[in-house]
């Protein structure tokens, strides 16, 4: 029975990112970004906005010609005309003059603030008196304070939200450059599985492991293709998994976790075109026997067949090497990490990496993490837990009442 | 200049989610349900497994015959044959026998645990040493152990992960019942609005909330429908809502943010077949000019057409109504709030809702939210922030280091 004499550190797994090549890229129409990722960093092509806006219904006036009003002595300015929405003013405002402007309006030439309409108040068709002076730039948004012409506004590997795409909007980008979502081939092995459609015989399961991780592909902004089951032939896995090499940015294998089936797969791995083992082993609970390959450039994983394990290591371990194919920088995608406190003990071994699932409770006195019990090949673990916490390889466990931050299931 | 005289509480506003009617449902293949609703209760129609397990590599064993084994007092078995993976052993052990098993592998008749391969030595071909005993169970997985026959796994209205994907899968379930995304018309309104093909001239803005508004309909699980800009004509926008309303199972229109042009909304949305106005002005900041209007049992909302006020509107007040028209139980689809403390003061108003944006800055002694400063008409504060924090009605602010909870952007 071979042993994992040389697993390797987790942070030293995750460090390998870097080496692995970024998707190609493309371009969309605007309305079809969201949640990709940007190829080239976004500059300012002009002011935003590029006229001083009014933010508030008032008057348009010079400020100066407000400085020292008060109720007791108020300035009297003549309204002249008024702002129409979307249109430039075609006329000037002068020291003593004001003219009516809406939320959103431009400045006229002469203008520099405008005086909310509740501090002002109509003496007849053409007089106001104003009760409190303004500042210059007050209720305005000037040219260029949203965002400045020439700023890089958002950053070459950034995940598109919302609003950014909303700033892409103001700008009349109508198409965006952006990465190509990384293709993610799924292969299930062993021979006790079988298909969904199948009735499985007593011995046999049903093949899970292509469902949850084409899931957790898809959640991770790849697009999954599962090339189904494959018997434990050595053949019959070789060719399927060069197969779907060709069409994939990165390959998933799980199953294979007994120590046989492992050495059988790291074979095959050896074998495919332009390969070398990277992996063989991480130390951490559970995923220990997973298995990283670089082959022509991609990486291919040897993911344990264990559903719950393999959810686990994809987690913790691919899914970084996925956003880093999908063209993120890194820290651009952060994982979402909830602040909670353990509410019971947990224990780990040193120089092993230990992931918990957990369940968060959210009482008056804070969030806390409560451990799922229950044996690890238990699929429902997953199912009740909220999200996952780390005990670091230096520590035998978690005090009740540790800090720790929960990773998002 | 006519003010809201009765602006809704917030929690009033939510409230009224309760009396919209949810989406049909659809039937759809396991492999296209991510994220989407379940709209029937799930029931294990069997036990999971449906056969004893092996959780490790090692021996099957009735536990019996290893009672009070220790290093100085092994167990003495004769091992008879193995059990092969993915297929039912044809024999049965007896108190002193013993077979190979795999970690997956179906135990035998009359073997009730495992004892693990390290636990154990050959002596020759047919006979094995035990040092430790085992109890009856350990390192099986037992018949329904995992979900027992008849047991709810999964309720209606839980939106699915890709463990809850794994489940289904493990029972075989090809097709599954789920509810239809909810269709989201967008218009947007303002004589100062250009599409993004268009060159805006002195005066003019381009459309953004189309834009953000769509991005927060597909990320909140929605199918966002862009109905483009309509100028403020009473006939052609109510002429537009109308058939917007028709094809839609919710209906926003943003802008008419001015007094003037809200008036207009309202009466356009009272005016639209089996409509009555719900709320009319809400107790929150930003977002006040929020209108809600109920058509044809449709959920059709006035947003304010700055793009943060629309924005942040969405994400607090629309997003729990899209949530329960797309089927989610109350809770299921907890929003992410992430803990964290102020790292400075901030100010609100007595009465009023505040929603303030924040980043979130991550130091070695917690989380922190940081307010993105900056007029709220700014969109870079958007793009800056992380996440919202909600000054409730009845506090004129908080203090530097009070606990907040950060709904993410």
């Amino acid at each position: 029975m071979r042993e994992f004499f040389n697993v390797t550190d987790l942070r030293q797994v995750l460090e390998l990112v870097g080496g692995f090549p970024r998707c190609r890229t493309e371009t969309l129409p605007l309305d079809q970004v969201l949640g990709r990722v940007l190829a080239e960093a976004f500059t300012a092509p002009d002011n935003l906005p590029d006229f001083p806006r009014a933010t508030m219904d008032g008057y348009a006036v010079a400020a100066s010609s407000t400085f020292g009003a008060s109720e007791g002595n108020p300035a009297f300015l003549t309204v002249k005309r008024s702002v129409n929405m979307g249109e430039a003013p075609s006329f000037s405002i002068g020291p003593t003059e004001a003219c009516r402007i809406p939320t959103g309006g431009m400045l006229p030439e002469g203008a520099d603030s405008v005086v909310m309409i509740e501090h002002a108040e109509s003496l007849d068709e053409t007089t106001i008196e104003i009760f409190r002076s303004v500042a210059p730039g007050q209720h305005v948004l000037e040219v260029g304070e949203d965002f400045p012409k020439d700023t890089v506004i958002i950053e070459k590997g950034q995940p598109l939200r919302s609003q950014e795409i909303g700033i892409l909007a103001a700008f009349g980008q109508k198409t965006v450059q952006v990465y190509t979502r990384p293709v993610v081939g799924i292969l299930s092995t062993g021979d006790e599985v079988v298909g969904i459609d199948e009735t499985p015989r007593p011995g046999q399961i049903r093949d899970i492991n292509s469902y949850t991780l084409s899931g957790q592909v898809a959640a991770s902004g790849g697009i999954p293709v599962s090339y189904g089951i494959v018997i434990d032939d050595r053949d019959t896995l070789y060719e399927k998994c060069s197969q779907a090499l060709e069409g994939s940015d990165m390959l998933l294998i799980s199953g294979g976790s007994s120590v046989g089936t492992r050495d059988y797969t790291i074979d095959i791995l050896s074998d495919l075109p332009a390969s070398r083992i990277m992996v063989h082993g991480i130390s951490i609970r559970p995923g220990k026997p997973t298995i990283l390959a670089c082959a022509q450039d991609k990486a291919v994983w040897g993911l344990p067949g264990h559903v719950t394990s393999a959810m686990v290591v994809f987690e913790v371990v691919v899914r970084p090497f996925l956003e880093r194919i999908a063209g993120c920088r890194p820290q651009a995608n952060k994982r979402i990490r909830i602040p909670a406190r353990l509410n019971r003990n947990v224990s780990s071994a040193l120089g092993r990496t230990d992931f918990i699932r957990v369940r968060l409770i959210q009482n008056t006195d804070g969030t806390w993490a409560e451990p799922v019990l229950g044996k690890s090949g238990l699929i429902n673990t997953m199912v009740k837990a909220d999200g996952l916490i780390e005990i670091g390889r230096d520590t035998e466990g978690y005090d009740k009442d540790t800090a720790v931050e929960v990773l998002l299931l």
